[in-house]
């Protein structure tokens, strides 16, 4: 492994993403020494993903060198590496690059996609959890318009033209909401030979509403944008199976070849710690210092740990925000553990919650204010341009907006396809 | 192939460069169908293919979608498409997608890289023609240093951080200069861990000048800026070997993983056409309006052909300028032929040419001036901003290279890697 020994207690972060870049930048590198291992080499900012998919942000917009975010702080390491198994007795965390000890160990691991055990479905459709996959389902998109050219027989192109997003929730809303603009402003410059009526857009909810965290009003407001745009929006409506050319849902067939998968995700647990210790959602029981139940030193943050509360009995929300601060509040606990203080038990603190359908058309949730329209779609932008990391981040991101707002276009349309779906998909 | 027929001539394009691009741009879709055919849906800057590879721009910036740059044109089809064989009797393209029936053919496939018949190099080598090949180039050099990280054995090591690369002229010279930039502003941030003093960055060049096409001038002073930079120059060197560890030359071993070819081009010919057509150069001999030897309807454009001139002997130089202006020229005669009017001759208009080193280090020769320095620094980066396809790309490569200026920083440093080079490379 290499990694310098020093007199000082080592935490090891499983994870680059908001919980493990927020405890990573907020450990006092005087009194830890700090290891952080992704399996990339960037974090991945990924409330944008699927604007990555839709060609209108480049990936490197969004990601971000893990190196250079610690890159002023000391007794920092960090390492591309897979986890294969945690050893608790002996604190030494197994990886592909070779076993590395700890003193604390914070497991950070988000989730993976989940499709509840369906082997077909699976197989045929496109999951958005990462930078490859994003990049990936931009190219089958663009691909599939330049493949429906191609073909005299209509239905094929028909289902070449059509997807199916599976899951109502932030992503699968604000996904078909970028699709719906791609076929209203993007696509018919791109492809006039083709007959654009023929796109169809079907977005499947398993609930009754869109966008199950927020507050009704938004959901239903994000349900008529949606509709407004020419997307299909089905409720209570579960997919059943799909074999790359037809979705068979609930409420009967839908003709596509493209079936985008937003409905589940799964946290991904690590071998070696205590089944016991997961809750039935697959998620981590953690005490209110985010410590995992039945061990002393090792923590779990964000989507992977549940943190069982009055108003959250199954834990925070999967998103960012618990991530982060619980993160930041872990940070400051191990100081206190370390030196044997009493630790404060972690608060969450609801900043809100919010998603963007399409220009000038977005839905935000403040403590008990709802808001709709221009104004909360320039709200969105605001908020989640300040949250890139990065300046060079935050300006390109502003360019590509802007330009995409003034001229209703989408710029980065480029087919490079990181891996063949059939090869390997994560 | 689903191309609608129309009462018009069909221009059929192979290859969206700089060459096809032109000439598409320029043809008049009052009097022709245009089929314009490249295996990329985009046009490729490839001038700034190696700041993409030493993670100063993202992809997106220095692409352009080939179906946005005619969005307006008429009577214009662009498809995504490998030409197999020209049937020049039946005056019928085979490609990947079926056949295409043509009036005139239009061959502007450009330079493949050229191993000079070396498997064992083919094989170990980097090569830098393409995004996708960029792509990798830049997510092997971060991996080599990951890898560099990790092992205790200093050979090892050093032989990761080491790169060769074979040729000098402008590829070769901006790579270099860019990678000693990576190694003084950017890696020590990144590998506080790494001694960086290891890294050595050799420059191979069979002839005894780097830039062979510009002046003397020019070719020393690049050869100074590298030096101050701390790159190897090795003029009048020849690489004979690489087994992806050690570098046999004419002058003894480099011991390095890492072998960038930027040393040979090579035109790609098309099956079907009289091999007689071709020069010892592997260009197509054109005359004075761009059309091949021996056919009255097939012309060839930029890198692919060589109009020979008392100045140019074996063809113009294989840069963006010839192949834009034959392209330009080529639309209009073509209009003349139809119209039965007299073609006129193409006369080359000699631009200048220019390399960049790093920052504040360039070297600039128009006609009979040659200036080095910031001054030429500043003119090579205005021209290549205002080359660059698009006002998006345009304003986000300013970003990137004001960013960079001011933080000497490159701030692209993703391992995304579109294909394993021992799957495949072009």
């Amino acid at each position: 492994m290499n990694i310098p020994v020093k007199n000082l207690p080592r935490v090891v972060i499983i994870g680059g993403g908001f919980g493990g870049m927020a405890i990573a930048r907020e450990i006092r590198d005087k009194n830890f020494q700090t290891v952080l291992l992704d399996k990339h080499n960037y974090h991945t900012f990924q409330p944008l993903l699927y604007q990555v998919a839709t060609s209108g942000l480049e990936p490197d917009s969004i990601a971000y060198p893990l190196r250079k975010i610690f890159s002023s702080k000391k007794h920092f390491h960090f390492r591309v590496a897979e986890v294969e198994k945690v050893n608790t007795d002996e604190q030494i965390v197994n990886t592909s690059i070779g076993p590395i000890h700890y003193d604390y160990l914070v497991i950070a691991t988000g989730t993976g996609t989940n499709f509840f055990g369906n082997e077909k479905i699976k197989k045929h459709a496109m999951p958005m959890k990462s930078v490859p996959e994003a990049l990936n389902l931009r190219s089958l998109i663009l691909e599939n318009f330049e493949k429906a050219l191609l073909t005299k027989d209509i239905e094929e192109r028909t289902k070449l033209m059509n997807f199916v997003i599976v899951g109502g929730g932030p992503t699968g809303t604000e996904l078909a909401g970028a699709l719906a603009e791609l076929k209203s402003h993007v696509l018919p410059n791109d492809y006039p030979d083709l007959d654009l009526r023929l796109m169809q857009i079907h977005l499947l909810e398993a609930g009754d509403s869109l966008l199950a965290g927020m507050s009704k009003y938004s959901a239903k407001k994000a349900e008529n944008y949606l509709e407004e745009l020419g997307v299909q929006v089905w409720l209570n409506t579960m997919v059943k199976d799909f074999d790359g050319n037809v979705a068979q849902t609930s409420k009967g067939e839908l003709e596509s070849k493209t079936l985008i998968w937003a409905a589940g995700v799964q946290a991904r647990p690590i071998e070696g710690i205590n089944g016991e210790s997961l809750l039935k959602n697959g998620r981590y029981k953690v005490d209110e210092i985010s410590r995992v139940d039945g061990y002393q030193n090792i923590f779990a943050l964000g989507d992977v740990a549940a943190m069982q509360t009055d108003q959250y009995p199954n834990g925070h929300p999967q998103v960012a925000q618990p991530a982060i601060q619980q993160g930041e509040h872990l940070a400051k606990n191990l100081f206190k553990l370390e030196k044997g203080k009493k630790t404060t038990p972690f608060k969450y603190k609801d900043l809100g919650s919010m998603a963007t359908v399409g220009r000038n058309r977005a839905v935000v949730d403040l403590n008990n204010i709802s808001l709709g329209g221009a104004l909360a779609w320039f709200i969105w932008m605001f908020i989640h341009l300040i949250a890139l990391v990065g300046f060079r981040n935050k300006m390109v991101t502003l360019i590509n907006w802007t330009y995409a707002y003034v001229k209703y276009d989408k710029g980065a349309r480029l087919i490079i396809r990181p891996f063949e779906k059939k090869k390997e998909h994560v």
